[in-house]
C-alpha cells in the first residue's frame, strides 16, 4: 500500500468517515490540502449510497487539521437519473470542543452523453523524460511523495523577483509511481505552490481557503495515463489579501484530465 | 424596488431566510439560476452574523425549484481574522415532503492586503454605445431584465451552425439600469446561455449543476462600475454528458470584478 493510499483512507460507521492525517503528508501548518481532499472523494466513494465517479468537488479549508483523527460525516441530498449530489462536514476534537476544519460539497455521474472534447490546446511542452525533477523545499513533507519536472514557473523562477505572469507548468510524477486515479488526480489540483511566491519573488504566509475541482476525465482516460500528468496554473487576479489560481491537468497525450479552481489567502 | 431587488428578498427568522421565486425571473425549468445564486448571497448578507463581503460562492443546484416559497438555512461555520465560512442548505415542500432543490458554501472577507491586479488581459471590444442590444428567446421571462450587446458569439451564432469555439462576450445591462452590487454580479456569471447551444449550433437541453464564483471587486470597485459590465465565457471541456464553462466579469474600466465557473448538464 502507498502513502497515498495509506493517507487518503477511511472507515466509515454508517454516514460518518473516520480519517487520519498521515505524518508523509504534512505541510507547513497541518496535511497538505490535496490528500485532505483527495480523502473526501475517497471517502464519498466508499460509502454504500455512492453511485458513479466524482465530477465535480468544493472543499473550503476553515481550519488547519491538527495531527490526528478526524471525522466526515457524509451526507447524499439526492441522487438524480445520472449525477448525486453529497455535502461533507470535517469534525475534530473531542465532544463539547469540536472544530469544523472543512465543508465540502461533491458531485458523482454516471457517464453519458457522445462528445469528448476539449477546447483549451495542450501547452508546448518538452517531454517529462528530457527533464530534471525540481529539488524543492523537502521540508514540506507533503512534496516528497511528487516529482515535479518543471517547464517554466519553479522554484528557481520564484528566487528570481517578483513577476507578474504567474504561470507554472510542470509535469507530475508520483515518487513511488503510483497510478493516477480520481483520488490522486483531486489532489494533484492543489500540487501548485501558492502564486504569490511568483508574484513576491519570495515565499509568503499563504494558505488554500477554497478549491473547486471539474474532473473531466472518464475511467478510461484516467486508466490510459502514464505516470507524468502535465499541470499548469496562474493567478488570474489579486486583491483584498487574496489571489485565485487556475489550474488545468493533462494526460502525457494531452488529454484534459481536469480543471481546478482555489482562492488563496496571502499576504500581498 | 427593482425586479432584481424584489427577487432576491429573503425574511430571516433565527437562522433560516425564506425567498420566494419571482415571475419576472422564471426560466425553462424553475427560475434562473443566477437570480438563486444572487439570493443566497444577499440572505447570508442580511444575517446579524455575517461579516464581510462575498469572496466565494458555490452554488450547487440539485432539483429545479418550483414557483413560490422555499427556505434557505444558514450557518455561520467560523469566524476567522479576515474571512467566514458559510454553509447553505435550500428546502422546499411541505414537512414530510421537504425536498433539498439546492446547496451552497459561502466566504465572506473583510478588506486587507496592498496588492490589486489582475493577469489577464481585458478583451479588445467596441464600447457597449456601439453595439446594438440582441433580441434574445423572450419566451424566457428572466432574460427581459437585462440587455445584452454581443461582441462575439450570441445567438445568431448558434444558429450558424456547429462551431468548436464557444466563446460569448457580450456587455450587460440591467434592463432598468439597476447598479451592479455583488448581489447582481453573482447573478450575471450565469447570464450566458449554455456553450452547448454553440457547440451543437442549436438550442439543446442543459441546466447548471453546480457554479462557482469568486469575486475579485472590492466594494470602490463596484461602485465606480458603470450600467455595462463586460462578460466572456468559453467551455473548457465537454465529456460525460457535461461541460465546463469559465467565465470572466469586467468593469467598463477593465478591472476584472469576478471569475466564475460552472458545470452543465448537456445532451452531447
Amino acid at each position: 500500500m502507498t502513502y497515498f493510499d495509506e493517507a487518503i483512507t477511511s472507515s466509515l460507521d454508517g454516514n460518518v468517515a473516520t480519517a487520519q492525517t498521515h505524518p508523509k503528508y504534512a505541510n507547513m501548518v497541518g496535511p497538505f490540502g490535496g490528500i485532505t481532499a483527495a480523502t473526501v472523494a475517497h471517502a464519498i466513494g466508499t460509502h454504500p449510497q455512492a453511485q458513479g465517479r466524482i465530477a465535480a468537488l468544493t472543499v473550503n479549508f476553515i481550519a488547519p487539521l491538527r495531527d490526528g483523527a478526524y471525522t466526515l460525516d457524509l451526507t447524499c441530498v439526492q441522487t438524480n437519473n445520472s449525477n448525486q449530489h453529497w455535502t461533507v462536514t470535517g469534525q475534530q476534537g473531542e465532544a463539547g470542543t469540536t472544530t469544523s476544519p472543512l465543508t465540502a460539497t461533491a458531485l458523482l455521474v454516471t457517464e453519458r452523453g457522445q462528445l469528448r472534447s476539449s477546447e483549451v490546446p495542450f501547452p508546448a511542452v518538452p517531454a517529462a523524460d528530457q527533464l530534471q525533477p525540481a529539488v524543492g523545499p523537502r521540508e514540506l513533507e507533503w512534496t516528497n511523495n511528487y516529482q515535479m519536472r518543471f517547464v517554466e514557473g519553479g522554484y528557481d523562477a520564484v528566487m528570481a523577483g517578483p513577476r507578474e505572469d504567474t504561470r507554472s507548468t510542470y509535469w507530475l510524477r508520483h515518487t513511488d509511481e503510483r497510478p493516477w486515479d480520481y483520488a490522486s488526480l483531486i489532489a494533484a489540483c492543489d500540487s501548485f505552490f501558492p502564486r504569490s511566491f511568483l508574484r513576491a519573488g519570495t515565499p509568503l504566509p499563504a494558505g488554500t481557503i477554497t478549491m473547486t475541482t471539474y474532473v473531466s476525465a472518464d475511467v478510461a482516460t484516467l486508466e490510459a495515463t502514464g505516470p507524468d500528468i502535465l499541470c499548469t496554473a496562474h493567478a488570474q487576479f489579486f486583491g483584498s489579501g487574496l489571489h485565485d489560481q487556475s489550474a488545468h491537468l493533462w494526460s502525457h497525450t494531452g488529454e484534459l484530465l481536469a480543471v481546478s479552481h482555489q482562492l488563496v489567502y496571502s499576504k500581498l
